[in-house]
């Protein structure tokens, strides 16, 4: 799936297919088999190498939930999974220990470029970062605007006023881009790490600047 | 997998098959698979449930990781996974975050009277652990002896001392049962919460009694 959503940014068109047929296909794609902001998070999944590597932080991807229906046995050593199936995840995938305190953010883009539509982020994750947040933790979402290559670091309980209207039922189903910016921090991309999201978390939850 | 381990405890012995056989088969298998200490590990999701629902602490177990080599969409709406592959664990199994802290641990059990075999637990884990404990984190096993029905909170860094020395070619490749006893918390069953794990970091970590 990773081959699959590199694919996108790279696409080599075709001779007579037209580029926004294809990348409206592809983007139907993405939704329905919920692999959205995979390329952000190869980006940030290298950061967190980078982290570990010079002992900075131990933040690790948490695996993609799977329901295993069926395993067979080829051989006595190596169990091969005939039948599964993608689980909605009931936490955020990112999490881990930061400066001794606990670190836990989702990591989601848009090709959207006026706003930030809610059906990018699943409600169980949502309200698992309300009660991290709650319970002290350092807790965001990292967010890309395509179309602006923008990427920031929104606090969630920032997010949480649109979310909360957004459920009570009055609210938009959506961030416009223009609020995301002024709520948030934007993460500037270099060459390595690629995004040094941890100097943007020492500016805002340690008062460093 | 959850059945089958689940299936070893209440097991009935049909007419003719003796026990310590049917005993040593299943315990096989459990090795070859890697579904070591599932059943206790049933107990701390269901302890770990019960802090979510409290609000007392925010803990989960990470998904298994999976290798995914091939997804069919037999409907649009469904991807069905039909070859895939149980992989190492590069972490621990549990993390979370408890009073403001970083917390992370590993579920082990074992079958034998007198010692922890190091052959149940990853070096990749260990390692890990290791590193979320120069982090700042609150990091141990908990441990089941089988045989003396006792399940223990063993602090990582004591747990290293013997871990560093079977590295260093010298030391044993297990850790003695009399040890893990002297240097570990037992952690009393109840019934629900079954193991109140965070009553014992409490104590240790708090320093409350």
């Amino acid at each position: 799936m990773n081959e699959y959503t590199q694919g996108m940014i790279n696409l080599k068109y075709p001779a007579g297919i037209q580029k926004s047929n294809v990348t409206s296909n592809h983007r139907k794609k993405k939704v329905q088999y919920g692999h959205r902001g995979m390329t952000l998070e190869k980006d940030i999944d290298t950061t967190n190498k980078y982290y570990l590597n010079t002992n900075r932080a131990i933040i690790h991807k948490k695996p993609t939930p799977i329901t295993v229906v069926n395993v067979d046995y080829p051989s006595r050593k190596k169990a091969k999974i005939t039948e599964a199936y993608y689980k909605t995840p009931s936490t955020s995938d990112y999490n881990g220990i930061y400066r001794g305190r606990y670190i836990d953010f989702e990591v989601k883009e848009t090709r959207n470029p006026t706003r930030f539509p809610f059906i990018n982020i699943h409600e169980h994750q949502v309200e698992h970062m309300r009660e991290c947040h709650k319970q002290g933790g350092i807790v965001f979402i990292i967010m890309r605007f395509h179309v602006h290559d923008e990427v920031f670091l929104y606090p969630i309980e920032r997010f949480l006023v649109h979310w909360d209207n957004f459920k009570n039922k009055d609210g938009r189903k959506s961030i416009r881009y223009d609020d995301v910016k002024k709520e948030s921090y934007q993460i500037p991309e270099k060459y390595n790490p690629r995004f040094d999201y941890l100097k943007t978390v020492d500016e805002i939850y340690f008062g460093e600047r």
